[in-house]
């Protein structure tokens, strides 16, 4: 037995008990011959203490993070010594006898959440990086929001089914990791995006309530806080309309929030429809933490000769703007910084009026290219008051425009420090599209399995820019936190749509004929909801990145620091793996 | 809202409610211009009847697993009619209301568990098949076996952690499914076999309990009852010996038993050394639903002058033999037949000896071969009775001898009906060897990160054939479901087993390099334990093999008989992946 308690949960109850204790030394310190040690293991720090002359030699070698196991007698600390900071700092924990389990080296990092450390030395070491307080609390956040939504699911007759990785790759999965099948040379195994082919066959198999904590896969180009692996908590439920799965998807965000990040959320979370929180906030998953509302003026500024604005009127798009409080006053350096800013983000600019601190008159260049009446009205129709500024946007297609509004009113709230960072801001964006206008055609904005909803059921062919899905996110402080949509259940509907996305029969087949062929079998009505798990325990453990809620994340482009994965493999893998097959040809295969 | 109620939960209290109701239709039978069907949901069975003509015609349209809605009357079914073997026979629903939901073509087979359907076409249709109601509770049972696992777990405060799966490959690691890096074209990552060199890192970060339902991958050529992606629960302690992760393995063990199975483990399970298994039974994970123990001859048989069993006896091995009660009956083709089984074995054959039923005289050929003195003491040396048959194994190497008569035991068991299909039987085979003799040196049994036993720390290199380790397995009714080991955290002994198996330090450093520099910095002592998830859940669900209790199993090679995975992959994929990524010559670079 290698300990008869935890350090951190000595109290002055214990006093006078002879207790063994094994962990690492946090900090040791020389008074004069006595050495203090501060004993951390997973439940916290003790103070131990080496006063005999014998015992106080053995301690002076040990450094930071020497692995050790004491025994002692627990002491209530003189008066005036205690530590009120520490849940132990009414004792001390006198020590007779001392084993150093193993040593440590000097430390590349010391052990302290205070210092700065580079990512990347965190990352290589990530083992001394998790005994931090920090990092190693925010793992067992994780840990603790797993169960919350178990339990929560399990208590709603849940079952939770794992489904395979080593699945199919779909022709055009480019995104798809790929793994090479030995035992049959030339055949590739994809690595899965979701589990959702299969949580839907699962509906078919008349499970009626699945859930996975899933791992799932996608070879994306590096952006910051993407994994190439990352985990969801996928849910799928047959007989349930788009109400039930949010009424589930919504108890379990309000125990997490509650049980970890100490927040209630009061009464419902709001819905917003998709149309709502583009015209409102130019965005689709919208931070409601702050206000800074768009404003449309395509009617307003109907008939201005100002071409920027009459170009987007006439072409039938859209004109909006986005105040920014008290936004005048800037530098003509920090207003051209804002042209920057847009043309970063593909815009070719950020059009601008502000309005003069005093008597609120219009300036700008916009200002000069804008009618008497349309400035005097202005102010009123943007909600601005004087000293503010408006930045305009107007595009052609009214969801670029309101996009480019909609990240100015994020940085007009972050630059105006409007963002509350203790507040918590839920909402359910629901009624999306079902389609995306491209190039060659229309494109499905979920995937190509979600339903209509009823009234466009019989319709969305005819309009269908404006036909809306059952599809639904839950948005925290502007970050998606999960999405779903009821799914297509009906054969001949799934073929209209395919139909209309131009995708042909074969194709189909090709891509997904087995959950098509599953679906001649009496499938369910059914529809589901995935967290993205990754980003939910960011939020809740109030980290910066998804990287400090993974035991061990990678970095850009997929480089594990601490193992150094990936590698170059050697031609004896590459032949067993079967990489390079070639198929006999039907000739040689006679030959032979 | 789809349904009011569940089918199977209604009962005679819910009589002359309205109830709405939604699910498959089972079974329809019409009597005379009444249908009645069996509505079967995720709860049960309920009669369902379509009394008025008009609602009885449209039921005739229904098929067995049309997916349909319904809503009625609950009644109590009139006296002779209710049905004892279901939880709702006291009632039927009267049906005011029918909708299909969808419909269903003609079956491949019926959803019925008593029918024998072939593998293949029961996993090309796993959607149906798990509508079945044994494989449908297969699958529920493991999601509650999950449940019971993690409950213990969390009590126990260990930390559920997920590992990474695209890992490091190590240049040996031909066993590893690789896949390529489109970001670092000519780098792959590997699929882990295990969490083991993560769940150690967790250890050294300072977790000190960890746990996770791991998926895994190994390539291994097919055999029955494997997958090329497993999953295990893994289990890894700080500052805990052997005897704590048995302690915490058994209480798993016991309640998955006590819940799932309705099996009370009275005690500690017994506990058999490693050499204790292999002289007694022939095995690391022996069978002890039954006796049939092996008995030892090499004393007895000493002096002996038939060469098959003295040149195992001068050359330090091993003579030894095993009972087959009643077995002297067996017809010569019945003992050939033993031959013929020891040949598929590798072995060269099977002596044997019969004893007369009436007088227990010796016969057989090796009887001729035996001294009269030999002859005359065996039945007891063995402890065998007149009508028994002895079987012999005689090797340079014991191991090989007792192996061979751990597969007779086993055979035995089977063909005399030794076998209690109901019991279970459970055991922790302990004190395993740390190394097995290889035709080029030693290597290590379990992996070299394995801790000797404290008598064998010091001096494991002297007698290396006979030096133990902390490595432990559990084995129920001769399946392993678990093992697992006390890990080395001492670098300077973790270098001398490398040394003693001929693993360079550069070896240890390319393969190994990340865990040994971890354990630079004060490694806790640990150790810990992996389930085979998937035969745990098997002798669970009373399954036949471990496919029953995965969603979406594979057969041989790893095919898919669902999606048809693995497939080819296209020109277009193979490039994109960069899997023929060919690294710039200096001399190119420099003309480019």
């Amino acid at each position: 037995m290698y300990r008869t308690h935890l350090a951190g949960t000595l109290r002055a109850e214990h006093a006078d008990q002879k207790v063994t204790l094994a962990g690492w030394v946090a900090r040791r310190r020389d008074h004069g011959g006595v050495e203090f040690v501060d004993l951390r293991d997973s439940s916290g720090v003790v103070q131990i203490v080496f006063r005999d002359s014998e015992a106080a030699e053995a301690a002076q070698r040990l450094r930071n993070e020497f692995c050790i196991q004491v025994t002692g007698t627990v002491a209530v600390r003189p008066d005036g010594n205690e530590n009120p900071e520490i849940p132990t700092g009414s004792i001390e924990v006198s020590v007779d006898d001392l084993t150093v389990l193993s040593a440590a080296a000097p430390l590349p990092f010391q052990i302290d959440d205070s210092l700065d450390v580079g990512e990347d030395v965190r990352l290589h070491y990530r083992y001394l990086d998790l005994r931090r307080s920090g990092p190693a609390s925010a793992m067992r956040l994780r840990s603790k929001a797993n169960k919350i939504a178990r339990d929560i699911l399990a208590e709603e007759d849940f079952v939770e089914l794992e489904t395979p990785t080593l699945t199919r790759s779909t022709p055009e999965g480019a995104r798809d990791f790929l793994v090479p099948v030995r035992l049959q040379p030339g055949s590739w195994y994809a690595l899965p995006q979701s589990p959702q082919l299969f949580k839907q066959l699962l509906m078919v198999a008349g499970f009626e309530r699945y859930y996975q904590i899933a791992r799932c896969y996608r070879d994306e180009d590096f952006r910051a806080d993407r994994q190439p692996e990352f985990t969801q908590l996928d849910i799928e439920a047959s007989f349930v309309t788009q109400d039930d799965v949010i009424a589930l998807g919504e108890k379990i965000v309000k125990q997490l929030w509650k049980d970890l990040a100490g927040h209630e959320i009061e009464g419902a979370i709001p819905h917003l429809t998709y149309r709502d929180a583009m015209d409102r906030f130019g965005s689709d998953r919208p931070d409601l933490r702050y206000g800074v509302e768009l404003s449309e003026l395509t009617d307003y500024l109907r008939g201005t000769s100002f071409r920027v604005f009459s170009g987007a009127i006439e072409a039938g798009g859209y004109v909006g703007a986005v105040v920014m409080p008290g936004g005048a006053s800037q530098t003509r350096k920090e207003l051209d910084g804002w042209q920057d800013w847009a043309k970063a983000r593909g815009a070719k600019g950020l059009a601008y009026v502000t309005l003069n601190a005093e008597t609120g008159e219009p300036k700008g260049p916009v200002a000069k290219n804008l009618s008497e009446e349309h400035l005097a009205g202005l102010a009123d129709a943007v909600g601005a008051k004087p000293g503010d500024a408006i930045f305009f946007a107007a595009s052609d297609r009214r969801s670029e425009a309101q996009e480019l509004l909609g990240a100015a009113r994020q940085e007009i709230a972050q630059r105006c420090g409007l963002v509350d960072e203790d507040a918590w801001a839920f909402c359910w964006v629901v009624d999306f599209p079902m389609f995306d206008k491209t190039d060659d055609g229309w494109t499905a904005i979920h995937h190509p399995f979600t339903s209509p909803s009823p009234e466009w059921t019989d319709k969305f062919e005819q309009d269908p820019g404006e036909a809306l899905s059952y599809a639904y996110d839950i948005v925290c402080n502007g970050s998606e936190i999960g999405g779903g949509s009821i799914r297509i259940h009906d054969g001949e509907l799934q073929s209209r749509v395919f139909d209309f996305l131009g995708i042909s029969a074969e194709e189909a087949q090709e891509k997904f004929g087995f959950l098509l062929e599953a679906f001649k079998f009496g499938p369910p009505p059914h529809g589901g909801i995935a967290f993205g798990w990754d980003r939910v325990c960011t939020l809740l453990s109030g980290a910066s990145s998804i990287r400090e809620v993974i035991a061990f994340p990678k970095t850009g482009a997929g480089f594990d620091p601490l193992t150094g994965a990936p590698t170059p493999i050697t031609e004896a893998q590459r032949s067993e793996a079967g990489i390079d097959y070639e198929p006999e040809e039907e000739g040689e295969k006679e030959e032979a």
